[in-house]
């Protein structure tokens, strides 16, 4: 293997051979509207073969995935990196600024001995004695705001939790991690999604699937990534920092509403749905895999808190009992998620029911049990009559994200027309207009 | 490569060689329970290196996953088998017979051109003038049941099919095939797991993602695997045959109380959940990868075909609205499966209405919205009330299985403490005692 490319190989060798590229190189990266500048840096370990390493301007380094419609470009012929991995020059900087939020599950518990069972008890100080690395990834502000299972946090905690995280950005830290529950983890970062615009820093939720006290457990992992990503990932988004595998080497940022907790017990339970994890980390390498929202200090968050409660989230099965839908009628809802079958369909004999509530003013969106792919309700004759009645197709939303999202919209607007409007508007990269990888 | 071990490699190879073991040897092997005898078989394609092929009495070929609990025994030295795959000599046998009944779906139907859409209208007949293989595999017997898009079946065609089922099995066929729309399949495969008892013979329900007038279908492929399956698989199990992959050349078999579509329009749709698929099929190669019922005609079918409709599916989302469990208790409901987040929880809010619904009578049983995993009521103090207040922890069953079995057991005892045995009893392989591949 040539020198010039050390570490290199494969297709990735293949393509920066036939670039004419080398290590030291200034190069351009550019896909779609966006575009990485750096000098490519040679690659230690044992690598796969389809990333590219860049030495970003600010002193990380990226680690960039091969991709048909990638340009790259060489722009100039930088100073050969000389360090070694073990002896990076350690430029005097300032540590970043993190706070971490602790809102209580196992990541924040100990083991009761006496019972057994598992107490959300640690303070955001223990947690700093018991992961003492944190100190030197970035200077650490904590702050206890709840001491719960995550089974037990609903809209007005997220409310609180929305509030808490912009008074730390508008203190100015660099980025905010949150400790909390697996359970419903999902459903809190969605929520913080919708209530968080305009992100200028990273907002980072991670939880631990063992307690941190159990040689299992997964917790410190999770949280030096989580504060390591917040304190310098280029990615503005509310994410989940969890396992990748049920290894404890690798850990993968979701984007908050497209994530679902897919396993009760493994460390790895957290899966990016109908989209790849946002970025990767292992030790100080940090790989983007999809387009993302750019950290940007200068831009002013939005904050909207609130959440409509009055909005359900209904699974249909066969048998389902049509008058089910008469009680959110009856009960002054808003609007019902509705998780269907397949494409997007319920039982015939539920329409006269739809129809009605439609016609009562609740909004019925249609989001797929299936919980991977897109609801397409234009292919079978009770899609289409589906549609014709006023249920939304919400393309290839997640069902719980999709309750969060209409909860989210009914606090911003009754007026009918406008929260159908805005259900389907893009808040937060929570569907796709079009599917890749569907094979 | 040795010549008498043609086509073994790898691993297998190895194991083979120190077994002291040569193509055409008479061979036991045993794992558990089970065992099996035939001839080693050479393999003649591009082979994985972890299975064995054996020649059984009954003529056909399994392919056997090399496995750390298994013992190889040579028990015979027999004649070499002679064959090439191209030529193999046919003996002169009767074809098997399978019954296929057509229930709906898009395997059964045919796109309108006028409005694109998709109607389920192709008979039984058409099927096989479709796909015309199916009549060199077996003498096919078919029946229109049903022609229906499946989110419109219920447990009333549950029940008729069960008794469908039953009477082509009395009728003496060597299998069924059921086609069946993908929507609901996997509810339908779990009623009729608890409705056909002591099963003799394969009953396959089987679906397409696409319709069998599109380039892309899996239907054809789908059918003659199940047909196949149906005529001359050694599992006597209720199962769903769909493909594994993307790619059109393999089907898996997966138990009918383990399986879920996971997409909504891959042809992969289909997941075992929490155990492997039972078997692969690939080609003329079926390979056993779980353990499961065996073949007996002699077996005598119980059928217990009936359904309770007043068995509800709840699922848990923050701020569910603790009054929808009133809804049950005041509308005469037998029972409840929860989908709760993680190991099993619902929030404290909802406590005393599930004490109160359990007082009343019901049975509540708890299952996972994970999907993947099981719950462990254990493990938290929350888990650990709602136990004590008479939440049933369901182990790995799936909630979609769970329902459908509280359907079934509620049709065979309304006597509560019988209910709740039947309900953790193992009918049909819906849960493991304990999970494997765990990490």
């Amino acid at each position: 293997m040539s020198t010039e490319l050390s570490g290199y190989k494969g297709n990735m060798f293949k393509f920066l051979k036939k670039e004419n590229l080398q290590i030291g190189d200034i190069i351009r990266i550019t896909r779609n509207d966006e575009f990485f500048e750096g000098i490519l840096m040679p690659r230690y370990e044992l690598a796969d073969d389809n990333h590219i390493v860049l030495k970003l301007k600010n002193g990380y380094n990226i680690g960039i995935k091969l991709h048909r419609e990638m340009v790259v470009m060489k722009i100039g012929v930088g100073a050969k990196p000389t360090y070694k991995l073990s002896h990076q020059p350690k430029e005097k900087t300032v540590l970043p600024t993190v706070a971490i939020i602790s809102t209580g599950g196992t990541i924040a518990s100990r083991v009761d001995y006496r019972t057994g069972a598992v107490h959300p008890a640690l303070t955001s100080d223990d947690i700093l004695t018991v992961v003492p690395e944190l100190s030197k990834i970035a200077n650490i502000k904590t702050k206890i705001l709840f001491s719960l299972l995550s089974e037990n946090v609903h809209s007005s905690h997220w409310t609180k939790l929305a509030q808490t995280v912009a008074h730390y950005i508008q203190m100015g830290v660099d980025g905010v991690v949150i400790c909390h529950g697996t359970d419903t983890m999902a459903y809190t970062s969605a929520a913080l999604s919708f209530a968080l615009q305009n992100l200028p820093i990273p907002v980072i939720l991670v939880g631990s699937q063992r307690s941190s006290d159990r040689p299992s457990s997964d917790a410190a992992l999770n949280l030096i990534n989580a504060v390591k990503a917040a304190a310098k990932m280029p990615i503005a988004e509310v994410m989940v920092c969890m396992h990748e595998t049920a290894s404890d080497t690798i850990t993968v940022l979701h984007r908050g509403t497209r994530v679902r907790k897919c396993h009760t017990s493994r460390r790895d339970a957290f899966k990016s749905v109908n989209i790849r994890p946002l970025a990767r980390i292992k030790g100080e390498e940090i790989t983007l895999l999809e387009d993302y929202t750019r950290r940007d200090p200068k831009k002013h968050l939005i904050t909207t808190p609130n959440f409509e409660r009055k909005v359900g989230l209904l699974k249909f099965y066969p048998g389902l009992d049509s008058n089910t839908i008469d009680w959110y009628m009856d009960n002054g809802y808003f609007g019902l998620i509705l998780e269907g079958t397949g494409l997007g369909h319920v039982g015939e004999y539920l329409f006269p029911k739809i129809r009605k509530a439609i016609e009562q003013g609740l909004i019925i969106g249609m989001t797929s049990q299936c919980i991977w792919g897109r609801v397409n309700m234009n292919v079978y004759d009770t899609g289409i009559d589906l549609q014709r009645m006023g249920v939304i197709p919400l393309k290839d939303m997640l069902p719980e994200t999709a309750l969060v999202k209409m909860m989210w919209v009914f606090s911003q607007t009754t007026v009918l027309e406008e929260a159908k409007k805005l259900l389907l508007l893009n808040i937060a990269g929570e569907f796709s207009d079009r599917t890749l990888y569907e094979k």
